[in-house]
């Protein structure tokens, strides 16, 4: 078997699920909501294969879909993006994540991550044989320090992978912190993998995505999806964007990997980006009540929480002595509430050992009955 | 950019199908029928959808379809696996195919793939790092020459792959062939990767997985789909069967390359496949008569065309003198007909060059309109 693929673990989403079901607990683990998306987009998919949109899609996506995404960016954000060469639909993000890599990456090439990270990241790296350069984003900020980032560079680096805003931690990346990353990338001449499908999911702080800073465009690949913005995660909607000729080779791989993304739902998300705005409004005033729902229970059951500034989760700090795994059990076992570990999120430091993460995209009465089970 | 990646071209079914709607063409060239899937499996996707089947499904897949998939090989082969450990669900065959390589290969191995062959193999094996070594099948009935496949096992050798009934040709092959190939898989240890996509689509002959053959299910990753079979290719529901530790490689990649399959769809097949019975006797009818319908019209109009035991392909072999491509665009623009020029299947041999291929999985009104076309 493959040496590199044998190394694999499973994804700690899996195990932290499977926990939270085995132990019957509430499951605060696994980024998905426990409420469901909205009737009008599910009413979209069965009037699409109603309509006899059952057949394979056009392997770069249905093209209808590709101009909502486009449309949509340049609305949101006045972003450019040519529907015809500059987009790729995926198997969510996951697969446009993977066929980034695999698209770009020759083995022996550094990949820059900022730790912690989404677990995908190191297999979709590794199975292209490129080598992960991680550096630590410091808590409980999670700033990186500049002078580490600039040594990280080696005429080795092809990729710098950000997610902004940042799963697990919250964050969401100043203007400055961008720009850093965006010279060293125009200086050593890198690409910057940017991972934003928390995009609609801010507090406070607008999302400006990392291809709209200056020239960045033409070396920033673009990633999203509509799992979180519109609860509907089991369907797998994602997409690149970026520059012709690396969409040409994501696309390369994605026709060999798996050729084409559902077409009903295709039909569904082309409909729904488009008409999303009021949802969106809802969608935001929801996701905020959550988030101060979770934070300040969780601060008065004694945690010492993060203040997230985007995503749908929040890092606790543990009490010192204590480590993430461990606690991480008790809490499913003793408190019957399941959340992530964070030292899968690293692998060069030991501060994911510090801290657990919460997803808070659930039901009210959902947080409501974990943090009764805290307190 | 990745430098395997960059000489990849565009699948020949994108193109031709492009081709095909760019000079309005009646489009028997990419495998799909041009006539909707059952409309009750259509209906137990929107129930799924609204019973809240929409986030994340398990990355193996949901549990209830593992376990259809498990009893259909049970009930149709008499071939025991277990729903638990043995199966994994895809995004469509090419998914399980592409994670069969990724998960299993090394850098250096060898494949050996029996061409004309699929043109998603010869990428996911380069992908992968490993050498593909074709055997060509000697037309027109594609049997393989047992010395030149002995020939092509070297100690590199990790992998055989097969299709089977096979695309494009139509061949069944026949339990000495499968023999064949079993007895060199197990006297130089290597996997057989047994893609059965059109495993009910066959014509006065039974399909019999490779992985029933003795022992073989010891070292036989079977590769299946919903696709071809309800006429629903755009749903992408595929899987691998095979031994749990391989399973388990295989499931490391895809958990990394998509993560989880459209939930909705899963459900909706975990009880089509159960219920298929009644479906299954007309689809066959169906098939055959299409199948009948172009063979004779084809031969009508003058064509030498093979007659196919499986699929829903037919091949046709040229007039000497004439090349499968220029003939290809001729047919498109002259006769508003489409079809896959064969050489795209291979890699060694220049049979291809002599060759076309039509797909018959379409309404007999357009299978008629495009025999009119030919005639
Ligand atoms: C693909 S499962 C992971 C969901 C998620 O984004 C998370 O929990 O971080
Ligand atoms: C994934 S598109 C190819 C469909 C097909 O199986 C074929 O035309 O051979």
């Amino acid at each position: 078997l493959s040496n590199t693929v044998e190394q694999f673990k499973e994804s700690i989403f899996s195990t932290m699920t499977k926990m939270a079901i085995e132990n019957k607990a509430i499951n605060l683990s696994q980024g998905f909501p426990d409420f469901d998306g909205p009737k009008w987009v599910i009413d979209l998919a069965s009037k699409a294969m109603n309509e006899n949109k059952n057949q394979y899609a056009p392997s770069m996506g249905i093209l209808p879909l590709r101009e909502a995404i486009a449309h949509n960016y340049k609305r949101f954000y006045d972003f450019t993006v040519n529907p015809l060469s500059e987009v790729v639909v995926t198997t969510g993000a996951t697969e446009a994540i993977f066929c980034t890599c695999m698209g770009i990456l020759n083995p022996g090439d550094e990949v820059i991550v900022l730790e912690p990270f989404y677990d995908s990241y190191l297999a979709s790296i590794q199975l292209a044989g490129a080598k992960v350069v991680p550096v630590t984003l410091k808590a409980p900020n999670f700033n990186f320090d500049i002078e580490e980032l600039k040594a990280a560079v080696t005429s080795k680096t092809k990729l710098l992978i950000v997610n902004n805003p940042h799963n697990p931690t919250g964050k969401v990346f100043t203007a400055e912190e961008i720009e850093v990353i965006g010279n060293l990338a125009r200086e050593n001449d890198f690409y910057i993998l940017s991972d934003e499908v928390y995009e609609f999911l801010t507090f406070g702080v607008d999302h400006k995505p990392t291809a709209t800073y200056g020239d960045l465009a033409n070396r920033t690949i673009t990633i999203s999806s509509t799992g979180k913005t519109f609860g509907l995660t089991g369907w797998k909607i994602g997409w690149a964007i970026g520059p012709a000729h690396i969409i040409k080779a994501i696309h390369n791989v994605h026709q060999f990997s798996t050729f084409a993304v559902s077409q009903p739902f295709q039909w569904a998300m082309a409909e729904a980006l488009v008409k999303m705005d009021e949802y969106l409004v809802e969608f935001k005033a929801d996701y905020l009540r959550k988030r101060n729902l979770l934070i300040s229970g969780l601060k008065e059951c004694g945690f010492n929480v993060s203040n997230p500034q985007g995503t749908y989760f929040a890092m606790a700090f543990l009490p010192e002595g204590e480590n993430d795994v461990d606690y991480c059990k008790k809490l499913i076992v003793e408190k019957k509430v399941a959340t992530i570990p964070t030292s899968a999120f690293y692998i060069k430091s030991d501060e994911g050992t510090k801290m657990i993460r919460f997803c808070f995209a659930k039901k009210d009465e959902t947080l409501e009955a974990a943090l009764a089970n805290l307190k």
